[in-house]
């Protein structure tokens, strides 16, 4: 199978580069950043393209990992028909394709991608939905070069997953932004937290993250809370999160 | 040096067992919780005692592992003013002892306790304040068979320490309990997150979290997170979280 990775953001560039590395032939590179697109070239010894117009014919699959919102245009501009069409968005049905290709599905990677840190994909979770049988079979071959973690989800689950993820991987590494200023203020490096933040995670891979819990909110110490509210009070909208999270744990 | 261990809960327990472990005479558990007393008691090889005016004489260290707002009470009602008498709260001075015992400090270990997990104590942070110099030496001589990360601190810096930590561990141990929650509405696993989570940490511990950040958020797309705040509509509470942490990011 050879394929046209469009879009060299985070996500297309970490495929590119495990396809390629799988084996895979990428036959081009499709992004608008000129840079982005002919570094990721080099990566994946494969030509470049910015231009949509010429993107190359008789490729078996198209991957687009491209923003949310520009998917939509870019599935438009897209001249070619044939092949498998498949884009790697947590939030937007496949029948984005639909009356426009043939044969189309998602191809959707559950993880954090930052070009500057490399990454072991093989307990990635793959998520995968087709329009077809045979598209679905050949999205399967493509997901287990790259990981044993293969799911055929429906779009529901996919949204949930999703969102899941935001909760879970996005605002957890703001929270630790948060952390990190809150030590800057007195001087303390924030890797003093890492031993905290890799037990807490270490914990909910044994215990539920409900039983992991601890905490002034668990314990409801409510003098801690009120002091730590006090702490924040030079900044509402930290005092106001700080607020919500302890009503939340509490409630769960 | 040996210990009177004051306080059966997550914090106590771990530290009383690991304190055994490198060799230090646990002279006793002290804890209103009888069946947890007895327990530690047994696991340490010491004996537990549920009353305060029945507490050992002539013991080096008095270790307060008890939670906030019962520690000023449970101060007061110990009659042994010999020894050295510290606390493991993250929020609290020291100056809880003054005037009621010679010599006294804290000994906060900067970690997340659950009875149900063992943990490696060698790198947790322990952070050490004493009101004289020979206490601080006898402190540091207790943490070092613990722990090679040993910090003195002032209050300031250990309480905006403790707020570091709320936000890093208890908080996001929160957001994994949500996305938990909403994966079991689509009858989908937590453990598929596991690979998710754990690459946001690694991340962290390679690059400042601020320039790990991804997400809807940090893209601006507003698509997706007008569409995920439309899934969460049946969830205020978890709406307003999703929105102030939308906010936080675009501002980080």
């Amino acid at each position: 199978m050879n394929i046209v990775c469009i879009g060299s953001g985070n996500v297309g560039w970490h495929l590119a580069s495990h396809l390629a590395e799988a084996d895979f032939t990428i036959r081009q590179i499709v992004s608008r950043t000129t840079d982005h697109a002919r570094r990721l070239g080099q990566l994946v010894n494969a030509p470049f393209t910015t231009n949509m117009a010429e993107i190359v014919n008789n490729a078996d699959i198209y991957l687009y990992a491209v923003p949310d919102d520009q998917l939509a245009t870019i599935i438009a501009q897209n001249p070619v028909k044939t092949g498998i069409h498949c884009h790697t968005s947590g939030s937007l049905p496949k029948e984005l394709f639909a009356g426009k290709v043939e044969n189309y599905g998602i191809f959707y990677p559950l993880q954090t991608f930052s070009k500057q840190k490399q990454i072991d994909f093989q307990n990635i979770p793959i998520l995968l939905e087709a329009n077809n049988k045979s598209t679905l079979k050949a999205l399967h071959k493509l997901a287990a070069h790259l990981s044993s973690q293969i799911l055929e989800t429906n779009f529901e689950q996919r949204q949930q997953l999703h969102l899941a993820a935001v909760f879970a991987c996005n605002f957890s590494n703001s929270l630790f932004t948060i952390a990190d200023k809150i030590l800057k203020e007195v001087n303390l490096p924030f890797d003093l937290l890492l031993p905290l933040i890799r037990e807490t995670v270490e914990k909910v891979s044994l215990l539920k993250p409900e039983a992991a819990q601890t905490g002034p909110a668990a314990r409801n110490d409510i003098n801690v809370i009120a002091h730590h509210l006090s702490l924040l009070e030079v900044n509402p909208r930290l005092q106001t999160l700080y607020r919500i999270m302890t009503e939340i744990i509490q409630a769960q």
